[in-house]
Order: structure tokens, then C-alpha cells, then sequence
């Protein structure tokens, strides 16, 4: 069994939307941000990967949304390393509510890039080890995403530079910052996310324009990022009506 | 001698940009968060105040800056509603580090907007004596604002979803979001903000199209976001080069 750690955190109204929902992009910055505590607290930071010329990429986050947290409650956010084979860690994150409930699940597949190189690099045991994951041989499943066959709409961003992160690259969550614009006021303040599955192709660099695109079909959605000829994400989204 | 209130907030990685300084929006929120809770604690919360047809806005922030803090640090944000008259409430608040190091000073100006008639609302005995704060008869000027002359760059911003808050209008800090967006990346990963003041004219709402435009000359920026003719926001920003 994987170790498991976990935070208690209290939602500031800043990080809600209008209806007092957690931002989406933010609750899964928040999940992440967890996991490099967890890494640090045994003595694996991403300054220790970094020794090795490899550092942590994210390739895909399936998240399953029962209830979002809203504005002031107290969350418990956990994580734990579940597995890994050659090239690949599965991780996953929890938020529970003060009531002990299960709110979200997110199921995130991680590789370890070599920095030297600009490729795949292995898992280590290094670095793997004080995480008591389980060793599969397996290359698991992440949820089937359909590629977006027509463009319904689309939007702009240039990138911004609170948008870069430490690895001086467009921070993952900001992807999903645009795909949650693609749809007006009326749909996104009576309608939430209930699963969510997005898939990370190719990072982004200040001075880039991003294209949002979508289309939908009812309650779903496709939605990619493209920069030029680049699709740098994809991700499909059911929603859910609230009240 | 006006209350106190403070809380203490250890920075989160994804609040801060890539030179790990936080990020200046973020800041501003988290300050302005404090004073929600701090009138929460008193029994005048929003929603006390709503039941009077009252809502606090935003006249101006005067931002002095020390040391901006960074990811991981752990502050101590604290406030005090240090006087009014008969429109206005002056607010301080500050940032101290964890060696009790002054960080960052904001001065603010609230007043009240009677949400029936939609002007100016007088400050209420029932709203304002929890605060303990001074009654003065005078005025107090805030730092003068330099109007922009000359527009030397734009860029235009679309209102996002997430930008809106419980107001339906957008959150105050966002315009500093498009304010510090104006400069390149080599410009603002080697210069912070020494001071800032700014001041807000009018909202905007969702659906608007904001233009960020500037004037620069050395390390004084002038910015205002228009939107159609309307001057929404202006400020005036001194710059310190770091390393």
C-alpha cells in the first residue's frame, strides 16, 4: 500500500467562482501542489529529481467530481503514488469535506522527462522507493479522449506571464482555465463539470497565442488547445446541471 | 485605537509566479479576504451590511512594498479599520514575515454603495462601531493618481467567467491581473512593483472587452483599463529592478 499524505485547507473566497464553487483550474492546482509536499516530506523534491536531469510531467489527469467545494469549508486533500511501471507513476488525489464525504477524485498519470535529453526517462528507484508504490508491469488505461472533429467555437489567449510556472512553461492548469471559457455565464453558473479527463501533449511558452476550441453535444464536451499547427491539449468534459 | 485582526497563510507554489515572488493580484485578494474575515468575526458581515441595501466597494489601494514574499513563506496578513467620516473607511493592512519583517503596507479606501438608489451610502453607526475605529471629520487624501497621457502599448482582455465574483461584477483584483500583464517577460521577471496605487471608477460586467493600456518612462508605469469610452481603473506603478 501506497503512503498516503494529507492537508487540511480552508477555501478563500477568492479561489470561487460567482456561484462560490472552487475554480476548477484551481482545485487541481491545489491537488498537485499537494503532491509535491508529499514528495518533499520524503526527502524526493523535485530539487532531488532535478540531480538526475529528470523532472515531472504530467501527462493526463482523470478527475470525478461528485460535489465541489464551495467558498469558507474546510477540505482535506489527499494523495498517495498508487503505482508505477518503467516509464510511468499513477497517482491519486482525493478532497474530502469535513464530513469525512468524498468530493473528487483525481487519477493523474505522471513521467519523468530527462532534461538533457528531451525525452522519456526511467523511473528511478531513487526516487520511486520512499513512496511504497506498487511495481506493475503494466502500462494502465487512462479514459479514452476523443479528439475534437469540429470546431463549434473558439477563443484566444496569449499567454500571459503569471500563466508561466517555475519550469518557465504555461502552468498545466491553465489549460483548463480556457477550456472552462469556452462557454458563456448562463451555461457555466448552472452547470458543472462532472467528470473531466485532459490529456497534456505539448507545453507552451510565453509569447504563444492559444486557441480554445470546442464543440457540444448536450452535456458534452471537447475541447482542445492548439498553438498553430500544435494540439498541446485535449480533454472531453460531461456536465451536470445544478439546481 | 482601531481592532486588529490577523491570520497567518503559508504561500502556495501556484500563487506565486516564476521567480516565486507571489503573485501581486493574489496578494491583493488574500489582503482584501482578511478584512471579509475580520467583519465576519464582528458580526457585520456582508450580508449584515446587504441588510441595510448597503455593499462596501473599492475606492483606492495605496500598495507599499518591501519585500514581496514567496512560495512557501509563511505570513502574517492582519488589517484594521483605522478611521472614517462620513462616506469613507480607511483601512490598513499588512503583510509581516514569519521574523515579524514588515513585507508589504496597503491603505485602503471603502465606502459604502447604497445598492437601491445605486450612489453613495453614509457610513452606519450599526455598520462601523465593532471596528473601534476612528471618527474623523476631514477627508483623507490618498496617493494622487497620475491620469494616463499618452498610450504607449494596449492589450485587450476579454472578461472571463472566473474573473466575475459573487457581485456579478469583476473581482477588483483582476485589473491588476491586466495592469501587470502590460510589460514582457524579461521586464517583469527582473522588476518588482515598489508601489502601486490604484483606483477604481467604474465596474465592469461579463460579456466587456477591457483594454490595458500604458505609458512608461524609466521605472513609472501609468496604466488605466478602459472599456468603450468608459475609464474603468488607473494607476501608477514604481518599478525596483531585483538582482
Amino acid at each position: 500500500m501506497a503512503k498516503k499524505y494529507s492537508e487540511t485547507h480552508q477555501i478563500p473566497s477568492y479561489n470561487c467562482d460567482t456561484m462560490k464553487n472552487i475554480k476548477i483550474p484551481t482545485m487541481v492546482r491545489m491537488l498537485i501542489t499537494i503532491s509535491g509536499a508529499q514528495s518533499q516530506s520524503l526527502g524526493v523534491s523535485d530539487d532531488f529529481v532535478g540531480s538526475f536531469n529528470l523532472g515531472w510531467i504530467i501527462i493526463q489527469h482523470d478527475v470525478f467530481i461528485k460535489r465541489l467545494p464551495q467558498s469558507g469549508e474546510k477540505i482535506t486533500l489527499t494523495t498517495e503514488a498508487e503505482s508505477y511501471n518503467r516509464f510511468f507513476c499513477y497517482r491519486n488525489f482525493w478532497i474530502h469535506d469535513e464530513a469525512g464525504n468524498e468530493c473528487v477524485l483525481m487519477k493523474t498519470t505522471f513521467a519523468l522527462m530527462d532534461l538533457v535529453e528531451r525525452k522519456m526517462g526511467s523511473v528511478l528507484d531513487e526516487i520511486i522507493a520512499p513512496f511504497e508504490s506498487e511495481k506493475i508491469k503494466r502500462v494502465k488505461r487512462a479514459e479514452k479522449i476523443h479528439s475534437l472533429e469540429t470546431v463549434e467555437g473558439e477563443k484566444a489567449y496569449a499567454v500571459r506571464y503569471y500563466d508561466i510556472d517555475g519550469n518557465k512553461h504555461v502552468n498545466n492548469s491553465v489549460y483548463l482555465d480556457w477550456m472552462m471559457d469556452a462557454f458563456d455565464f448562463n451555461f457555466l453558473s448552472s452547470h458543472i463539470p462532472e467528470t473531466i479527463s485532459i490529456k497534456f501533449n505539448k507545453e507552451m511558452r510565453y509569447g504563444d497565442v492559444a486557441k480554445s476550441q470546442w464543440q457540444k453535444d448536450g452535456l458534452n464536451s471537447i475541447h482542445q488547445i492548439v498553438s498553430g499547427d500544435t494540439v498541446n491539449a485535449e480533454a472531453n468534459v460531461k456536465w451536470v446541471e445544478t439546481n
